[in-house]
């Protein structure tokens, strides 16, 4: 089954067999995230794809791999939110728009939310994508300020403080926990829109958000 | 050391050192629900009260008898500030107060979070405690809309999605959580006394409150 050298077509790198082994594994996990967190176990894992744990660890020889792999699609599909929301014409739409997309993400993926924030140590390309989400989100910020529409005092820090509230949300199904963050970020933008005394922004760090394991923000 | 018999002089029937030992378990489990939230175990109190696990049980058969005794007066305390925002004469203000007062509870202490709301089992009285404040709430609800400070599409609903995004804000310290808290609050009562589209309220029950164990609602 395994040996990099043997002559079977291979596919990316893998043979067929092993590549459907690979894709189960990357299916199991994302359900299993999804459902729990990050936190389950690799052998249950393991368990669920019906493979040994010898053979999960030689696919993904770290939690942080597979994770990684899990959720590649749907970090890339929240960068492109971003990019969206940055090319509406105008920006306090393209704002509301990303606050509740993501929001919306977090609140029916447990693992996502988890996944979108974390600094997975070996995933260079994902921190690298996140920065630039971090910076279109506060080009963003600008944008909907200069027009008028944002309030001045609104803080990035604030978005911290938006996930960590929305992360909040975790109801017994994902449905009620989708209406229910939908109700929040409405209130939320709502006042993001107005005014009245605010408290100063407090400087959080994404680690903060509930259910993230970051080593690093 | 032990018989209820002893001729010593008791205090609420328990000789002084009896309720010596007693008072230090309920400081300690105190101490240890506010770091670490109501799953901290009997034995971990124990050691950390320097008593022995039997003798803890001795005193508390069960962690709700336990759980109850610690936050009694912090849930008399919760109460009361419903009936303090009660006997305000500006519904809105009292309203304002009651929710800052009850969330800022909630962002410095996580067992006492998970107290107020959890029903526990055996302590009838919390509970019909817990059925006044709520019911305080609802009144004040009442009044606030009627003086037309409160939207009138708010719910009494949203007392638990604020309780559930409040409890979101975890952070390292209990001052960052507090600033946090504070500043999430100030968002969400400007949005309470505007107005803007609102997706429908959410039929949320109170067991839905992350951190929290609660046998019924």
């Amino acid at each position: 089954m395994s040996g990099t050298a043997s002559r079977i077509p291979a596919v990316d790198g893998l043979r067929a067999d092993a590549r459907q082994n690979r894709d189960r594994i990357v299916e199991v996990a994302g359900a299993l995230f999804a459902e729990r967190g990050l936190d389950v176990p690799m052998a249950a894992i393991a368990r669920r794809a019906g493979v040994g744990v010898a053979t999960l660890y030689r696919r993904f020889p770290t939690k942080e791999s597979l994770v990684a792999e899990v959720f590649a699609d749907q970090f890339a599909a929240c960068v492109s939110v971003v990019d969206e929301a940055l090319a509406d014409p105008d920006p306090w739409r393209g704002f509301c728009t990303l606050v509740e997309k993501v929001c919306a993400m977090q609140a029916v993926d447990r693992g996502f939310s988890a996944a979108v924030v974390a600094s997975l140590p070996h995933a260079i390309d994902l921190d690298r994508e996140r920065e630039r989400g971090l910076r279109g989100f506060a080009e963003l910020v600008r944008r909907a300020k200069a027009a008028g529409r944002l309030r001045p005092d609104f803080s990035e820090d604030d978005l911290v403080l938006l996930l960590m509230a929305n992360g909040g949300i975790v109801a017994h199904s994902a449905d009620a926990a989708l209406a229910a963050s939908r109700r929040l970020v409405a209130y939320l933008l709502t006042s993001f829109a107005g005014d009245g005394p605010l408290p100063p922004p407090v400087a959080l760090s994404l680690r903060d958000v509930p259910h993230l394991a970051t080593s690093r923000t």
